[in-house]
Protein backbone atom coordinates (compact mmCIF):
# COMPACT_ATOMS: atom_id res chain seq x y z
CA UNK A 1 0.00 0.00 0.00
CA UNK A 2 1.17 3.61 -1.17
CA UNK A 3 0.38 6.27 1.73
CA UNK A 4 1.05 9.84 1.28
CA UNK A 5 1.49 11.87 4.73
CA UNK A 6 0.62 15.60 5.13
CA UNK A 7 1.72 17.91 7.44
CA UNK A 8 -0.51 21.02 6.11
CA UNK A 9 0.24 24.41 6.06
CA UNK A 10 0.33 27.85 4.03
CA UNK A 11 3.75 28.71 3.69
CA UNK A 12 5.62 25.36 3.80
CA UNK A 13 3.70 22.22 3.30
CA UNK A 14 5.50 18.68 4.47
CA UNK A 15 4.79 15.95 2.23
CA UNK A 16 6.30 11.87 2.41
CA UNK A 17 4.74 9.11 0.30
CA UNK A 18 5.92 5.27 2.20
CA UNK A 19 5.53 2.41 0.81
CA UNK A 20 4.18 -0.53 3.09
CA UNK A 21 4.51 -4.40 2.13
CA UNK A 22 4.06 -6.39 4.72
CA UNK A 23 5.87 -5.33 7.93
CA UNK A 24 8.13 -3.30 5.38
CA UNK A 25 7.75 0.27 5.18
CA UNK A 26 10.54 2.08 2.75
CA UNK A 27 10.33 6.09 1.61
CA UNK A 28 9.49 6.56 -2.20
CA UNK A 29 9.48 10.91 -2.17
CA UNK A 30 9.53 13.03 0.35
CA UNK A 31 9.91 16.71 0.79
CA UNK A 32 7.56 20.32 0.85
CA UNK A 33 5.88 22.60 -0.93
CA UNK A 34 6.37 26.33 -0.60
CA UNK A 35 4.72 29.55 -1.04
CA UNK A 36 6.48 32.75 -1.30
CA UNK A 37 5.99 35.43 1.55
CA UNK A 38 3.84 38.68 1.19
CA UNK A 39 1.16 36.81 -1.29
CA UNK A 40 -2.06 36.52 -1.03
CA UNK A 41 -3.71 34.00 0.70
CA UNK A 42 -5.97 33.04 -2.01
CA UNK A 43 -2.36 32.71 -4.25
CA UNK A 44 -0.75 31.13 -2.13
CA UNK A 45 -3.62 28.12 -1.88
CA UNK A 46 -3.54 28.03 -5.97
CA UNK A 47 0.04 27.56 -6.07
CA UNK A 48 -0.20 24.98 -3.30
CA UNK A 49 -3.00 23.14 -5.38
CA UNK A 50 -1.05 23.72 -8.29
CA UNK A 51 2.00 21.57 -6.86
CA UNK A 52 -0.69 18.98 -5.00
CA UNK A 53 -3.00 17.98 -7.98
CA UNK A 54 -0.03 17.18 -10.57
CA UNK A 55 1.76 14.85 -7.58
CA UNK A 56 -1.16 13.17 -6.92
CA UNK A 57 -1.84 11.99 -10.64
CA UNK A 58 1.91 11.39 -11.25
CA UNK A 59 2.38 9.31 -7.84
CA UNK A 60 -0.99 8.47 -6.88
CA UNK A 61 -1.21 7.17 -3.21
CA UNK A 62 -3.61 4.87 -2.02
CA UNK A 63 -4.22 6.59 1.21
CA UNK A 64 -3.83 10.23 2.50
CA UNK A 65 -3.07 10.39 5.82
CA UNK A 66 -3.27 14.32 7.30
CA UNK A 67 -2.14 15.51 10.64
CA UNK A 68 -5.26 16.65 11.86
CA UNK A 69 -4.35 19.70 14.56
CA UNK A 70 -5.81 20.87 18.07
CA UNK A 71 -4.64 24.39 19.00
CA UNK A 72 -5.25 25.79 22.60
CA UNK A 73 -3.99 28.96 21.91
CA UNK A 74 -3.73 30.52 18.63
CA UNK A 75 -6.78 30.59 16.58
CA UNK A 76 -5.27 33.16 13.86
CA UNK A 77 -2.71 29.91 13.21
CA UNK A 78 -5.93 27.46 13.51
CA UNK A 79 -7.29 29.69 10.85
CA UNK A 80 -4.43 29.70 8.75
CA UNK A 81 -3.53 26.00 8.86
CA UNK A 82 -7.63 25.11 8.38
CA UNK A 83 -7.29 27.01 5.07
CA UNK A 84 -4.40 24.73 3.68
CA UNK A 85 -5.87 21.40 5.17
CA UNK A 86 -9.24 22.63 2.96
CA UNK A 87 -7.24 22.64 0.02
CA UNK A 88 -5.45 19.40 0.67
CA UNK A 89 -8.82 17.59 1.83
CA UNK A 90 -9.91 18.62 -1.43
CA UNK A 91 -7.37 16.99 -3.54
CA UNK A 92 -7.78 13.81 -2.16
CA UNK A 93 -11.84 14.14 -2.53
CA UNK A 94 -11.31 15.14 -6.17
CA UNK A 95 -8.67 11.78 -7.07
CA UNK A 96 -10.95 9.58 -5.21
CA UNK A 97 -8.01 8.72 -2.57
CA UNK A 98 -9.36 8.04 0.92
CA UNK A 99 -8.68 10.82 3.33
CA UNK A 100 -7.77 10.15 6.93
CA UNK A 101 -6.56 12.15 9.91
CA UNK A 102 -4.49 11.76 12.81
CA UNK A 103 -4.01 13.83 16.08
CA UNK A 104 -0.31 14.69 16.79
CA UNK A 105 -1.19 12.71 20.02
CA UNK A 106 -1.82 9.57 17.69
CA UNK A 107 1.18 9.89 15.22
CA UNK A 108 3.29 9.69 18.47
CA UNK A 109 1.73 6.96 20.01
CA UNK A 110 2.10 4.68 16.78
CA UNK A 111 5.30 6.17 15.41
CA UNK A 112 7.34 6.06 18.85
CA UNK A 113 4.89 4.36 21.19
CA UNK A 114 4.29 7.46 23.57
CA UNK A 115 1.66 10.11 23.30
CA UNK A 116 4.10 12.50 25.15
CA UNK A 117 7.32 11.64 23.08
CA UNK A 118 9.33 14.81 22.00
CA UNK A 119 9.56 16.08 18.18
CA UNK A 120 13.43 14.90 18.37
CA UNK A 121 12.59 11.38 18.96
CA UNK A 122 9.34 11.06 16.62
CA UNK A 123 12.38 12.25 14.46
CA UNK A 124 14.25 9.60 14.95
CA UNK A 125 12.02 7.06 14.85
CA UNK A 126 10.72 7.95 10.98
CA UNK A 127 14.62 8.24 10.53
CA UNK A 128 15.56 4.67 11.71
CA UNK A 129 11.91 2.95 10.39
CA UNK A 130 12.74 3.93 7.21
CA UNK A 131 16.43 3.44 6.98
CA UNK A 132 16.99 6.98 6.07
CA UNK A 133 20.83 8.26 6.40
CA UNK A 134 19.50 11.23 8.18
CA UNK A 135 16.24 13.05 9.81
CA UNK A 136 14.57 14.56 7.10
CA UNK A 137 14.49 18.24 6.51
CA UNK A 138 12.51 20.58 7.38
CA UNK A 139 10.40 19.46 10.12
CA UNK A 140 7.69 19.81 8.40
CA UNK A 141 8.82 16.76 6.12
CA UNK A 142 9.65 15.10 9.41
CA UNK A 143 6.32 15.24 10.14
CA UNK A 144 4.78 14.14 6.86
CA UNK A 145 6.11 10.88 6.87
CA UNK A 146 5.30 10.40 10.84
CA UNK A 147 1.64 10.46 9.46
CA UNK A 148 2.05 8.14 6.81
CA UNK A 149 3.73 5.64 8.91
CA UNK A 150 1.15 6.36 11.98
CA UNK A 151 -1.38 5.44 9.28
CA UNK A 152 0.40 2.51 8.18
CA UNK A 153 0.67 1.35 11.35
CA UNK A 154 -3.50 2.24 12.41
CA UNK A 155 -4.61 0.68 9.43
CA UNK A 156 -2.66 -2.38 9.33
CA UNK A 157 -3.65 -3.23 13.50
CA UNK A 158 -7.45 -2.20 12.50
CA UNK A 159 -7.49 -4.51 10.18
CA UNK A 160 -6.09 -7.43 12.09
CA UNK A 161 -8.08 -6.36 14.85
CA UNK A 162 -11.16 -6.48 12.57
CA UNK A 163 -10.12 -10.23 11.70
CA UNK A 164 -11.12 -11.27 15.28
CA UNK A 165 -14.37 -9.93 15.95
CA UNK B 1 -19.30 46.21 -10.92
CA UNK B 2 -20.74 42.48 -10.03
CA UNK B 3 -19.74 41.11 -7.07
CA UNK B 4 -19.80 37.94 -4.76
CA UNK B 5 -20.29 38.10 -1.51
CA UNK B 6 -19.52 34.80 0.66
CA UNK B 7 -20.01 34.06 4.16
CA UNK B 8 -18.05 30.57 4.94
CA UNK B 9 -19.01 27.34 6.28
CA UNK B 10 -18.50 23.58 5.92
CA UNK B 11 -22.29 22.70 6.54
CA UNK B 12 -23.77 25.49 4.84
CA UNK B 13 -21.98 28.54 3.06
CA UNK B 14 -24.22 31.70 2.22
CA UNK B 15 -23.49 33.76 -1.10
CA UNK B 16 -25.06 36.61 -2.33
CA UNK B 17 -24.43 37.93 -5.87
CA UNK B 18 -24.56 41.72 -5.83
CA UNK B 19 -24.70 44.77 -9.01
CA UNK B 20 -23.38 48.32 -8.08
CA UNK B 21 -24.26 50.84 -10.78
CA UNK B 22 -23.04 54.05 -9.45
CA UNK B 23 -24.70 54.49 -6.02
CA UNK B 24 -27.68 51.91 -6.63
CA UNK B 25 -27.00 48.48 -5.60
CA UNK B 26 -28.75 45.53 -6.12
CA UNK B 27 -29.29 41.52 -5.54
CA UNK B 28 -29.06 39.38 -8.01
CA UNK B 29 -28.63 35.70 -6.58
CA UNK B 30 -28.46 34.86 -3.46
CA UNK B 31 -28.89 31.52 -1.50
CA UNK B 32 -26.42 28.83 0.06
CA UNK B 33 -25.15 25.77 -0.42
CA UNK B 34 -25.59 23.53 1.86
CA UNK B 35 -23.33 19.87 2.24
CA UNK B 36 -25.15 16.69 4.57
CA UNK B 37 -24.55 15.95 8.09
CA UNK B 38 -22.45 13.30 9.09
CA UNK B 39 -20.58 13.06 5.84
CA UNK B 40 -16.74 13.14 5.72
CA UNK B 41 -14.91 16.61 5.87
CA UNK B 42 -13.04 15.98 2.39
CA UNK B 43 -16.65 14.89 0.94
CA UNK B 44 -17.94 18.11 2.09
CA UNK B 45 -15.32 20.13 0.56
CA UNK B 46 -15.15 18.56 -2.64
CA UNK B 47 -19.62 18.98 -2.59
CA UNK B 48 -19.36 22.53 -1.78
CA UNK B 49 -16.26 22.99 -4.78
CA UNK B 50 -18.58 21.09 -7.14
CA UNK B 51 -21.31 24.25 -6.73
CA UNK B 52 -19.10 27.03 -6.43
CA UNK B 53 -17.09 26.45 -9.65
CA UNK B 54 -20.42 26.07 -12.00
CA UNK B 55 -22.00 29.23 -9.79
CA UNK B 56 -18.72 31.32 -10.65
CA UNK B 57 -18.45 30.43 -14.41
CA UNK B 58 -22.18 31.28 -14.89
CA UNK B 59 -22.25 34.12 -12.64
CA UNK B 60 -18.56 35.43 -13.07
CA UNK B 61 -18.28 38.64 -10.79
CA UNK B 62 -15.95 40.85 -10.92
CA UNK B 63 -14.80 40.75 -7.21
CA UNK B 64 -15.32 38.49 -4.46
CA UNK B 65 -15.79 39.19 -0.87
CA UNK B 66 -14.72 37.13 1.56
CA UNK B 67 -15.36 37.26 5.82
CA UNK B 68 -12.72 37.31 7.87
CA UNK B 69 -13.16 36.05 10.84
CA UNK B 70 -11.56 36.07 14.15
CA UNK B 71 -12.40 34.10 16.95
CA UNK B 72 -11.75 34.56 20.76
CA UNK B 73 -12.96 31.27 22.35
CA UNK B 74 -13.35 27.78 19.73
CA UNK B 75 -10.54 26.89 17.80
CA UNK B 76 -12.21 24.13 16.89
CA UNK B 77 -14.50 25.94 14.72
CA UNK B 78 -11.81 28.14 13.49
CA UNK B 79 -10.23 25.06 11.81
CA UNK B 80 -13.29 23.88 10.25
CA UNK B 81 -14.28 27.84 8.88
CA UNK B 82 -10.82 27.58 7.57
CA UNK B 83 -11.30 24.46 5.66
CA UNK B 84 -14.49 25.92 3.95
CA UNK B 85 -12.66 29.95 3.52
CA UNK B 86 -9.77 27.66 1.90
CA UNK B 87 -11.79 26.33 -0.38
CA UNK B 88 -13.68 29.44 -1.22
CA UNK B 89 -10.37 31.43 -1.93
CA UNK B 90 -9.01 28.19 -4.20
CA UNK B 91 -11.74 28.45 -6.58
CA UNK B 92 -11.67 32.52 -6.94
CA UNK B 93 -8.02 32.52 -7.39
CA UNK B 94 -8.60 29.92 -9.89
CA UNK B 95 -11.11 31.68 -11.77
CA UNK B 96 -8.64 34.73 -11.82
CA UNK B 97 -11.14 36.52 -9.38
CA UNK B 98 -9.99 39.10 -7.10
CA UNK B 99 -10.89 38.25 -3.54
CA UNK B 100 -11.36 40.55 -0.79
CA UNK B 101 -11.74 40.10 2.90
CA UNK B 102 -13.23 42.15 5.42
CA UNK B 103 -13.67 41.15 9.44
CA UNK B 104 -17.38 41.71 10.90
CA UNK B 105 -16.12 44.90 12.36
CA UNK B 106 -15.74 46.40 8.67
CA UNK B 107 -19.05 44.78 7.59
CA UNK B 108 -20.58 45.93 10.61
CA UNK B 109 -18.85 49.63 9.83
CA UNK B 110 -19.64 49.74 6.15
CA UNK B 111 -23.52 48.52 6.22
CA UNK B 112 -24.43 49.76 9.24
CA UNK B 113 -22.20 52.88 9.52
CA UNK B 114 -21.49 51.13 13.30
CA UNK B 115 -18.72 48.51 14.38
CA UNK B 116 -21.00 47.16 17.44
CA UNK B 117 -24.13 47.08 15.48
CA UNK B 118 -26.35 44.43 16.30
CA UNK B 119 -26.75 41.29 13.48
CA UNK B 120 -30.34 42.97 13.39
CA UNK B 121 -29.99 45.82 12.34
CA UNK B 122 -27.14 44.31 9.73
CA UNK B 123 -30.10 42.42 8.33
CA UNK B 124 -32.61 45.27 8.09
CA UNK B 125 -29.93 47.59 6.38
CA UNK B 126 -29.53 44.85 3.79
CA UNK B 127 -33.17 44.49 3.36
CA UNK B 128 -33.42 48.14 2.83
CA UNK B 129 -30.30 48.88 0.91
CA UNK B 130 -31.29 45.91 -2.00
CA UNK B 131 -34.52 46.74 -1.31
CA UNK B 132 -35.75 43.19 -0.90
CA UNK B 133 -39.43 41.96 0.47
CA UNK B 134 -37.86 40.27 3.58
CA UNK B 135 -34.86 40.14 5.49
CA UNK B 136 -32.97 36.98 3.41
CA UNK B 137 -32.62 33.86 5.04
CA UNK B 138 -31.16 31.91 6.32
CA UNK B 139 -28.42 34.13 8.55
CA UNK B 140 -25.19 32.44 6.49
CA UNK B 141 -27.48 34.42 3.45
CA UNK B 142 -27.87 37.53 4.92
CA UNK B 143 -24.12 37.54 6.17
CA UNK B 144 -22.65 36.97 2.26
CA UNK B 145 -25.14 39.82 1.29
CA UNK B 146 -23.70 42.20 3.89
CA UNK B 147 -19.99 41.02 3.24
CA UNK B 148 -20.79 42.15 -0.76
CA UNK B 149 -22.36 45.32 0.37
CA UNK B 150 -19.41 46.25 2.59
CA UNK B 151 -17.09 45.89 -0.40
CA UNK B 152 -19.39 47.81 -2.88
CA UNK B 153 -19.11 50.37 -0.22
CA UNK B 154 -15.34 49.81 0.20
CA UNK B 155 -14.17 49.56 -2.65
CA UNK B 156 -15.95 52.89 -4.00
CA UNK B 157 -14.55 55.18 -1.26
CA UNK B 158 -11.13 53.62 -1.42
CA UNK B 159 -11.31 54.30 -5.06
CA UNK B 160 -12.37 57.79 -4.77
CA UNK B 161 -9.68 58.42 -1.90
CA UNK B 162 -7.26 57.34 -4.46
CA UNK B 163 -7.96 60.44 -6.95
CA UNK B 164 -7.87 62.95 -4.24
CA UNK B 165 -3.99 62.18 -3.46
Amino acid sequence: MIILGIDPGTAIMGYGLIEQKGNHLSALAYSCWRTPAHTPLAERLLMLYEQIVPFLREHPPDHMAVEELFFNKNTTTALAVGHARGVVLLTGAQQGIPVYEYTPLQIKQAVVGYGRAEKKQVQQMVKGLLRLDEIPKPDDTADALAVAICHAHSYALNRRMEEFR
